[in-house]
């Protein structure tokens, strides 16, 4: 009968999303099973048919087999474009998966391996449902509890669920932020944003347009320029990137519109080009929450409505996982699961005073608003880090030790944007240092785990 | 009181999508309202910023500005591709419209604005909430209605609305039916579904490659060879389409892989290709819908499940319009959408056994599954439209007529597939002749409206 009884009052837990963020909840919960705590009934929905998140590959853009919006952003021949030290797990060291320790900037592949490698090692696969999209989630203030309303879609059935807790793990750069400019529908080439961008060798021989100044938009012309496209011009709203980029990259001022062949840019001047591509950022997008559950942020690193940067203020009971903007990511992500079981679990007592999480909220926000620069936000965001783990049993780790591969990675960018991957670091986990690629980057074409793992 | 007490027992109507389905829904209630009937209060749900469904051309593949599934399939310089005296509204002539009578194939512009002057003419504007998703629907027993869950995009807010009857007129040729070939993760060049197809000008002097052998496959790679394609392959599974194509257009069996740049066919023959175009079919796809409500069927002319091909057999306040393969559009969505007004409104009755419902579906796929041939499955949906218009008040025309068009045009088609639009055909609503455009379809490489109408 006890048994039975503690079956009837076992929390469930719902977690939504298998990509980094959720794979983190679940090695979170799991490692507490492991050290002996009971932990809540565990389901995490996954829209795809594997693990990883943005990190499965896939060559589909658009709709899935399944006519659900394609997850996946990433690339062929895409690398890492920062260190993988400063992404290391605390608990699942490079060393430990690849054997020795690896170059610092892995293509996808080793990625995926990476964070794959984990979580088999945990056993949490069968906590996955696969191809089951979350379709809606309600909160019924009666019983206190969440209903998730899941779609199978391999037997083309929803069905609905009743948990304690949800963790919401779907991440923010899936849902593409794609701005019109006049002329769009007149252009003859091809205008895609870069969540469909796939193979950059379509753009070999090609003069592209990139609209943006961040993080695709380098990587993505960086990909085009290596791989033969004629000229890359990058036009931004407010600032040129301003790297020593190559002889055929241009940076100019905003597009102001766009006729069959041509882009007119802001300062007069215009180029003819066969392709465009948005590297316009993406939303935070969850249609699949009603409004009394759904976050509304900015991406930024103090997200809003996040206690702790994780509970949300309106309900404590559900939880966001991974929606800052990132300078950390993989370690992040675990300081917040682990942060998120132990709320989950009662070992971390939420203040039952929603003004106090609405201070904290606020506190964040004013603190990453008064730093200066990305040395004062990869500071901040690294405290941030040390503060939840100290707050867990998440292994204990250099943090400062990985905001200083940031400041150096960042020095080699600026350094030779084409050669910055190039560089090794040191690792904070297991503190080797990493061997310098077999291959500068610029001239590393094939980007499979084998090709790379050649140290 | 007593306005009170009507407004009290109105009947609400939703109607989801104002597509040529939910536009041929709205124009049904008004229609009835002009005669002076007392209608029940519509609301028509439509996820883009304007009517027309398809019809409503975007450059935007992949997900719109607000992250939903984009919805339009169609491509710059698109034509129809029937005539259009085998679609002609019967109580709004093109001669109405556009104050004369008009070449016989025309480019989307035209038809948009054929579609959108008749709405406008009966002043349903107001009914449609623009930018407005429906997130889910579900049906209470208890109270014998539906919940509607409508996405707000403009406000960013959710909110529920009870009806006594939905209308799902959400189309069945948005949601793209995507099959993986071997190496397709590999192949350096773009793979597209004809959704995503948009500009034949992207493939000027490239060699294309086209899955599939129905419309899509024909139009698209007949667009691609006048926009100047160096060369057309069309891999078919079961048979050619065996068309008089031009000379760089071959078709070939089955695809069975490709590699980074060359596609391999069942016959031993490879192409190398620089695209990959999937003209692969679409899906009904109700994700709003639960497993009570969502219909699942095969796309033919005899759909699942719906009596009459419009009432759904398991719970028939639930209504589809459109749902089936189609010889006949706009004429047989206004045949279904004034029988449906009339079933809610209770002018028609909806046997209460379901037995004979069933027994109707039965019938209707046994008739369909009888004929032999395209001239047949005519035929057969030429009935279906006349068995529905013979039970309301919709004006009444010569099916048969526009069946003859339909062979005319089949038979244009055999004789040249790249003249096959120059021909001209009889209105079955005016009885008066189309002219010959003035210009071949295959030098015409302006598509606007201006242009077209030139006569």
């Amino acid at each position: 009968m006890t048994n039975r009884t503690e079956t009837a009052v076992k929390k469930r837990v719902a977690i939504i999303g298998a990509g980094p963020s959720g794979l983190a909840q679940l090695r979170a919960f799991q490692s507490a099973a492991a050290k002996g705590a009971e932990i809540p009934e565990i389901v995490c929905f996954e829209k795809q048919a594997n693990w990883g998140g943005l990190w499965n590959y896939t060559w589909r853009t658009g709709l899935d087999e399944h006519g659900e919006p394609v997850h996946g952003s990433m690339y062929r021949y895409l690398w890492s474009n920062g260190p993988k030290e400063g992404l290391e797990f605390a608990d699942y060291s490079f060393e430990e998966h690849f054997g020795k320790q690896i170059a610092s900037y892995p293509p996808r592949a080793v990625l995926f391996d990476y964070i794959q490698g984990r979580v088999e090692k945990a056993g949490v696969r069968d906590w996955i449902r696969f191809c089951t999209p979350v379709r809606f989630v309600k909160y019924d203030e009666a019983s206190g509890k969440f209903t998730v309303t899941a779609h199978d879609l391999k037997k083309d059935s929803m069905y609905d669920e009743v948990f304690d807790n949800v963790i919401v793990c779907s991440g923010h750069f899936s849902t593409p932020n794609v701005p019109e400019y006049p002329g769009f529908a007149q252009f003859g080439g091809r205008v895609l944003h870069a969540h469909d961008f796939r193979d950059a060798m379509e753009f070999n021989g090609k003069d592209i347009l990139i609209l943006g100044s961040s993080y695709s938009a380098e990587d993505i012309g960086s990909q085009c320029w290596k791989y033969g496209a004629k000229s890359i011009t990058v036009a931004y709203r407010n600032a040129p990137m301003g790297f020593n980029w190559p002889d055929n990259w241009k940076e100019v001022p905003a597009l102001v519109r766009v006729d069959e062949t041509t882009a007119y840019f802001s300062d007069g001047t215009s180029k003819k080009v066969d392709a465009i591509i948005l590297c316009t950022g993406y939303k935070h997008h969850f249609p699949y929450l009603p409004d009394d559950l759904r976050l509304k942020t900015a991406n930024r690193l103090a997200a809003a409505d996040l206690y702790k940067g994780v509970a949300w203020v309106h309900n404590p009971k559900l939880f966001y996982v991974g929606m800052q903007d990132q300078w950390f990511t993989f370690n992040m992500f675990d300081a917040q699961a682990w942060w998120v079981r132990d709320a989950i679990m009662g070992r971390i007592e939420i203040p039952k005073d929603k003004a106090v999480l609405l201070a904290d909220v606020a506190r964040r926000v004013a603190e990453e608003d008064a730093g200066a620069d990305a040395h004062d936000a990869i500071h901040y965001q690294g405290d941030y880090v040390k503060e939840l783990i100290a707050e867990t049993d998440y292994p204990s780790f250099d943090v400062d030790g990985a905001c200083e591969a940031f400041f150096e990675w960042k020095e080699h960018k600026k350094k030779g944007i084409m050669t910055f991957r190039d560089n090794a670091y040191r690792s904070v986990i297991t503190g080797t240092m990493a061997p310098v690629h077999h291959t500068p980057w610029k001239d590393a074409l094939e980007d499979s785990m084998e090709a790379y793992l050649k140290n």
